[in-house]
């Protein structure tokens, strides 16, 4: 199969492998439908993980059709259309009973997912079924959730937001603009989205914000704060990961309220005084994408929310290292690609 | 009046000073009954709060009978029996109203009541009266109402206990075994105490403590995280403020836990990494005291909890020096003082 493989930071290349095949009972192997482009892709395409570079695999969301299950598997069933979350998890053990797949004792994380065929360990507890004929227009709606609108929505679920919260985003990006869209759809009161981008503040005015910032820093938190009754957020989220967006961040939240957080830290160090002083708290983390979907799914399919707006670019997988450009250079926000 | 003076770091004295006065409409002047020694007057005691030390007035707690109030005192009356929060607030600005009194727009700390008087700020806003009469032995409970069992209590809210929760406390000073009570009276199914000191254990037992951990660090996690069904606890209550002790108390939490901090930051800096990697959430400052007392005032009147327990020692005013030596070489968890 055709596979989409990280040379080394900046050179991307489509490459001819092996074909997955089940290496366990419990494994199922996908046929891909539609993958993307993640912003966490972006960390060792630009050399900024830390880690030696050496070629690998990349890409982890995607939805696709069942095409062979391992003897084990007893929930999905070859021809099933399925949404691959971000890591796979039995959906049984402590950890997600509790919610929180992405600790899963029998549970990972998958990379090659920017390919043509996936094979997906703990295929019972991490696939979920879309019931039904699936229209192609519903594809998109259907990729996000794999990782990043679950993420945003994380973001949201983490910071507490409910009927009636004051919500600031930072972060303009596909998972800062679906957070905006998943606060909205929990009730929030009113959302500012920090933008810079003339396109990026349109999506999140159409996701629902009621006013955007385009300053940042000790600036912009002050203009985030006078919006919002004079005293900043209830519930900010965070969508970056760097120590200057969760300064923003916590600058940008009112004394009690909390810092929603998924973007991948980076650079961040906390000194909790000045969060102390003002009762200020922090919760998130990788997104247990697998715990929201069966909460999601139902909104998606009754077109009550459409997340896959933050696809502004679709490229057949022959064209992934543009995809890749586009996305680096920030000519795209995020991208679809298709087999 | 006489008054409890820091000279110096490890120098305290009662010297006498001028009676407090009443300076704006809105204050009250209150006749200790009685007060006492906070952990974190150590910190400037041992010289350990960074700043240059000053002779300056000390004490943040305590309960007594109001001798005068300013023209603007509606609701608390010379006579009154009262609650002294640590911090003043006005109890009706944006942040009170959100239940976050420490960050009120009126409000601030007072130093100065381990002494004979008091004077109140915003008086209306900040004293709590206890209705009748107050007997001799509710004094301790309802002292502790000015401070260390609403810190605990902080503490246990910020992390969430609720119903059938798991807790571990990391601190058996007392804040930490006032945390062990609270988390009990939210409902904690099981709460495992962290401390290496017979009198507190058995206090923390006699709080509801279902097991002790007399190790630290990373192996006293590790017990912890066992005897918590192999998982950790779901609400992790830290009531000591150092490095070592935040890093303790995130090693103890399950991942999708919350980590409730009430001692006061000291050399503490976080890498959000291990924390995001595991969901673990952080929330807790300063206790909002006055938010918490119309809950809480009920409980210790009723005698369904005795907070005053933590109380090991009590002394007169005039040995209060001896209380703070008392208490630096922890030969006293907590000490009460009587003019």
């Amino acid at each position: 199969m055709r596979a989409t493989i990280l040379m080394s930071p900046g050179r991307i290349e489509l490459q001819t492998v092996a074909d997955p095949r089940l290496h366990e009972d419990t494994d199922a192997v996908v046929r891909v439908v539609a993958s993307c482009i993640c912003g966490s892709d972006l960390w060792p395409y630009r050399g900024l993980n830390g880690e030696q570079p050496t070629a690998q695999q990349i890409g982890h969301e995607f939805v696709g059709i069942v095409e062979e299950v391992g003897a084990g598997v007893r929930n999905v069933a070859p021809g099933d259309f399925v949404i691959g979350p971000f890591m796979y998890s039995d959906n049984t053990c402590a950890f997600c009973r509790r919610g929180v797949h992405t600790s899963c004792v029998n549970g990972g994380g998958y990379e090659g997912c920017q390919s043509e065929l996936v094979r997906v360990p703990q295929a019972d507890g991490t696939l979920v079924t879309v019931p039904g004929e699936v229209p192609e227009s519903l594809v998109p709606h259907l990729l996000t959730l794999s990782d990043v609108f679950p993420t945003g929505h994380h973001a949201a679920v983490s910071a507490g937001v409910r009927e009636g919260s004051t919500v600031a985003v930072v972060g303009d990006g596909a998972v800062g603009l679906s957070a905006v869209l998943a606060a909205k759809r929990l009730g929030a009161a009113a959302v500012v989205a920090m933008s810079r981008h003339a396109d990026r503040q349109a999506l999140a005015r159409e996701f629902g914000a009621d006013a955007i910032v385009e300053t940042r820093g000790k600036e912009g938190a002050a203009e985030v704060r006078e919006i919002l009754d004079g005293i900043g957020a209830d519930c900010v989220l965070e969508c970056v990961g760097t120590d200057a967006s969760m300064k923003q961040a916590f600058m940008a939240t009112r004394p009690g309220g909390t810092v929603g957080y998924v973007g991948v830290p980076h650079g961040v160090s906390i000194d909790p005084r000045p969060i102390f002083a003002r009762n200020i708290g922090l919760a998130g983390g990788v997104a247990p994408v697998r715990n929201y979907l069966d909460a999601l799914l139902p909104a998606v399919l009754d077109g009550s929310i459409q997340p896959g707006k933050v696809f502004d670019l679709t490229l057949p997988l022959d064209q992934v290292a543009e995809g890749y450009r586009a996305m680096d250079e920030r000519r795209a926000t995020k991208v679809l690609l298709t087999p």
